[in-house]
């Protein structure tokens, strides 16, 4: 937890806020070891960041004078497609995406995806946003991703992606394929990337009919919880 | 597991193995579901790549006839220096490191590193060669990284380093420095990463003492395990 992220509920003015939510005040009190009079990078979910500093501490609040002055990190100028991770991973990815400041995730259906991992309570809204706020906490930043989930492959690649991915390049990473992936781009990037195997060549096909270029990492295979920050860091 | 990976004492002749690995048996059976006639994507431990055609397959070993003849992919010509990560991360960057080509990796200890973490059984021999093993699979990837551990920073930093560095350039990557980490790199590099929270100004200062640069990665602060897949995708 790199900056505590404070909810609009926890506004009690403009330049005062009050913390109650029990793992932030533990992390507070515990980790930091904050007192009374401690100054601590904050930000408002949604809005700037800046420095709390610590008024009043009790067993089941802190309360803050806020100074929210600095804008958060600026996106990537990015849209990710993603084949749904398994569910041991989904958890790690959404933290991650968020760390590194991706702020449209879809999450698509794909043949190599098992249809049990639609069914996990991971996907579920509240436990989405907890893992993307644990995301942001690391990264430093206040803007929440927006995640779509799309259960059928073929209707959303041929009837919504292509508005979505309207005034970006779209490139698809596939290891058989001769184009290696750019690298420092300075444009738009929708990016997809296939589940555990990969995306199934009918797949590349229609990804490739909607705009999409196939690209590929190298001789090395890897995991997509790895794939993603490797990507991303390469990429911008 | 994208290749079977075949230990010297699974070689029968020069073109023959025997498997008898029960977790690679349980694999080829039950995920590849391979039967008599089929060919594996195969690779000797510290050897070439191939192929393995299934000649004999019963309940407790599957014999093949090989043929060796693709040499794995080249290494990254990358040393890298780590603050031990803690226990539940240890796996997975060993996996990660060894998928990604990385072959010399030294394990440190710094001012954030918890005392504790050097008793973990993951550090132990055995344990750290079967994570390394499970990275090359993913990779496909025959050569095992070697791995180092240091468990005194100063000594390693003033005595040890200063040889492990020569002939790279040596970078370290800190949040706070004016210098962005460099992309797409065409020599060879030693990089160093701390722990959890950081190095602390005194290890940046002994580490540029011994010829490191420090690079940052932009405004968003990464755990150890998504620091290490973006700097080398940006790196190489």
């Amino acid at each position: 937890m790199n900056v505590i992220l404070l909810s609009p509920n926890d506004l009690l003015a403009n330049t005062r806020a009050c913390i109650k939510n029990p793992r932030q005040l533990e992390h507070i009190k515990n980790i930091h070891g904050a007192v009374l009079g401690d100054q601590l990078k904050v930000g408002l979910i949604g809005g700037n960041l800046g420095t709390g500093l610590i008024t009043e501490l009790n067993d089941d609040a802190i309360y803050l004078d806020i100074d929210l002055h600095q804008p958060p990190p600026p996106a990537l100028p990015l849209t990710l497609v993603l084949g749904l991770p398994r569910p041991k991973m989904m958890r790690r990815i959404l933290q991650t995406i968020a760390t590194l400041g991706v702020k449209e995730l879809h999450l698509i259906n794909s043949y190599r995806v098992e249809k049990s991992y639609w069914q996990t309570p991971f996907l579920e809204e509240q436990a989405v946003y907890e893992q993307l706020i644990l995301g942001l906490e690391q990264g430093c930043d206040t803007q929440l991703p927006n995640v779509h989930l799309h259960k059928r492959f073929k209707p959303f690649v041929e009837d919504e992606l292509p508005t979505i991915i309207a005034n970006t390049r779209a490139l698809v990473a596939h290891p058989y394929t001769a184009i290696a992936c750019p690298s420092q781009i300075d444009y738009a990037l929708s990016l997809a990337v296939g589940p555990e195997g990969g995306f199934i060549p009918y797949e590349i096909d229609l990804l490739e009919k909607c705009g999409f270029e196939a690209v590929h990492l190298g001789e090395r295979i890897m995991r997509v919880e790895t794939a993603v920050p490797y990507l991303l860091g390469r990429l911008f």
